[in-house]
């Protein structure tokens, strides 16, 4: 079996981890610690443990258990004290406070949720993003990061703070690995969190795997307003050192015009100038009415469909 | 294998279905649905869920799952808006709002811990406790029960409100036992609770079942100041409508001296002043160093062993 490593966090690799689990893969997916956002932000500063909301997701996603148990890890409580913590970061952060890890924590859901594959935080420090932008305003956390509007301007570095030393586990994961699989997700918020963690970027260097970006398919207005696919490739670049993408697969289906003016104030849809040989463009996007029926945020109305994704990547994997 | 029913709720009963989910014989536990203190009373008050705490006790006793399972379901969050909560009563109330059924979320759990035997909500009607105390006093709610020093003074009426109609789950589980066990536990707030329950005293006296009664090794002063065995039994007999205890289980054991001076301030030793063929005595005191290891807590220093205890009724059961 093919060791696939799929590296971000928060909702992007929803899809491509769901999707890739069906498939007779060997899969692990390390997960940003930057969160600090909602119930997770809340649990960070109430109680001290790391941020339980991405390792949840990417949990969930890799759950072969029941319907039940998956909606139960989303359940979030609507009133009183436990308003808007999701029951899984519940789950996890109690764990952690049991086992005094947040590793074990995570190991002993993995278990319970019946998860293929496995799931690993990128680092065990607590971090926080920072980023300063080049107006000179610092946006303190990935919180401040998402919702600002004006990372388009320009900004002038972002990093962890403190330092944090990347987990040994995700490092040997890295180098294993046969396919490493960044995005799709939000480029400062999931994706170079995961670079900035000291020892990932050499790693990556280092191993052997095939790396493949998956093009995100709209962008967030405010933050990668404009950008075309090379753009968020120069922008990954800039952290990694190089350029190390073997394959970059790109959406070449094109939503309904409807949808696009529903999105129209959150962002517009990322368009592709590259056309080198690596580039591996398919139908990728989720079906509407499915989706629609499932979720009326307006931001989740254009999404990829977890099976053409994981189509495409095991192809790239099974040839290796 | 012979059928027993546990009636109570609270830490009563647990060294019961702890002691006897070692044997092999079919237990259920019924369980109060009284309960509004701690945890259980803001959830329900905040969700407008049934009180979780009872349930879960009963769960973690039958739990034949990791020390690490028990322990995270008796996990107290300690700091923020989770202080207090026990994570097992955010499962079971998480789980009761994503399946809309908190007998449905108590199976689930129970699926989860791998309990042996069935834990069964007395009622599944919203109700609260209520005592009209001799001086007019009206307490509202389990806790201001539990909490009252001036029971001993007297009361006039103890009733739930609204109305409440027995779980058919429970009546059947009655129904079908060989034996039946109520107590050890609160009189007023986890065994009389139960038989509050419109249904539960005529399928007792409908049942083929014999039945038992563990008394107390311990007065709540305020509460049951000066009671003894008899007193115990009479209390009981009162809202049954007749005694039809076939065997009264007794410790015969006294505990160190230090022991009762400590918890002088709490209670005094319940004394046995029955000397019928029914009445069982037996050495039942758990082991002070263990117990003491375990908890601090002054009132668990006296504590029934639960090993002790469950050989008593499986020599009933066995026998019948």
């Amino acid at each position: 079996m093919k060791k696939i490593v799929v590296i971000g966090g928060g909702t992007g690799n929803f899809a491509v981890l769901e999707g890739l689990k069906n498939y007779p893969v060997d899969l692990t997916a390390i997960v940003s610690m930057a969160d600090d956002g909602g119930s997770t932000g809340v649990l960070r500063d109430e109680l001290g443990v790391l941020p339980p909301g991405d390792v949840r997701q990417c949990i969930v996603a890799l759950s072969d258990s029941s319907r039940l148990m998956r909606s139960l890890m989303n359940f979030r409580f609507e009133s009183g004290g436990l308003e808007g913590h999701s029951f899984g970061n519940l789950l996890l952060s109690a764990l952690e406070k049991v086992t005094g890890s947040f590793e074990l924590a995570v190991e002993e859901v993995g278990k319970i949720m019946a998860i293929k594959g496995n799931v690993i935080p990128v680092t065990t420090h607590h971090t926080r993003l920072r980023m300063v932008l080049k107006n000179k305003k610092i946006l303190e956390g990935e919180k401040e990061v998402y919702l600002s509007q004006e990372i388009d301007q320009g900004y002038e570095s972002i990093y962890l703070e403190p330092y944090a030393e990347a987990n040994t586990m995700a490092l040997s994961a890295i180098n294993n690995a046969d396919l490493v699989v960044f995005g799709p997700g939000g480029l400062h918020t999931s994706l170079i969190p995961n670079l900035l963690v000291d020892g990932i970027v050499d790693a990556l260097d280092q191993a052997r795997a095939k790396k493949v970006f998956i093009a995100n398919l709209m962008n967030r207005k405010g933050q990668t307003t404009g950008f075309k696919v090379s753009d968020y490739v120069s922008e990954l670049v800039k952290f990694i050192g190089k350029d190390l993408f073997d394959y970059i697969i790109v959406n070449k289906g094109k939503p309904p015009q409807e949808l696009i003016d529903i999105y129209k104030e959150e962002g517009e849809l990322v368009e592709n100038d590259l056309k080198e040989s690596r580039v591996l463009e398919a139908h990728l996007l989720g079906d509407l009415k499915e989706k629609a029926r499932k979720d009326l945020l307006k931001r989740n109305l254009i999404r990829h469909n977890s099976k053409k994704l994981a189509c495409e990547l095991f192809k790239i994997a099974d040839n290796l």
